[in-house]
């Protein structure tokens, strides 16, 4: 069956924005060491070099603004006969927008989470795969 | 070791807008029975229910402009211990602009694609996940 991929991502959405906006640096415990991130472009994988990244951008407030969001399971195959297929995983889609510090322009942004299971939990979620895109006018 | 991701998305983002752009129809064998598709918050699952959305979308002429193309690879892990990784997977996420009939205003998209590989021909992926947003200004 597939997991409640709606409950996980929409929680998953106030959660990490929540964080954003108010402490990045807390966002740490949702990567691992194969993270990755692609930010407009840029590679970086890992917690630390993710963290880095996030923490370092070139803002003092942000506050991001839901506007979809989007959510599918992703349903592996068995990898072979007879085998339980690996446990599924969470796709999400955001688009939005950004009020970064006093602009009174929001920019607009849209982003993608893969969300594993923990082996060891698998009702804990991390990020395997994010990619960040701002969506010039 | 990853696939070649880069190479991977690049060259399925060309295929997939251009059979968009010149014969939808011709898209189907890119989908599975177990294909997910949400267009603008609404779910589809199977060829014929993807296929027939995308063959009837309200307008005949169309063509993809693509801004950004971003890709990662899914590399998953081993679902046993001593037991091999599934096969590794690619996300694509992709943002542009779409010129529909012959209206002079394009609008904007973006969209996310989750490819797998085929089990009997690895080198051959299909479109497992796959979510469309027009992002409004």
């Amino acid at each position: 069956a597939p997991p409640d991929y709606q409950g996980i991502g929409t929680a998953f959405v106030s959660h990490y924005y929540n964080l954003f906006d108010t402490s990045r640096a807390s966002l740490a415990p949702l990567y691992r060491p194969t993270s990755l991130l692609t930010f407009e472009g840029e590679p970086f994988m890992g917690v630390d070099p993710i963290l880095t990244k996030l923490t370092t951008l070139p803002f003092a407030k942000v506050v991001h603004q839901v506007t979809t969001s989007d959510f599918q399971p992703v349903m592996p195959d068995p990898v072979a006969p007879g085998m339980p297929a690996p446990p599924a995983s969470v796709l999400v889609f955001v688009s939005g927008s950004l009020m970064v510090d006093d602009s009174p322009n929001p920019l607009k942004f849209s982003q993608v989470f893969h969300l594993s299971p923990d082996p060891a939990n698998p009702m804990s979620y991390w990020v395997r795969n994010d990619m960040f895109r701002l969506n010039y006018a």
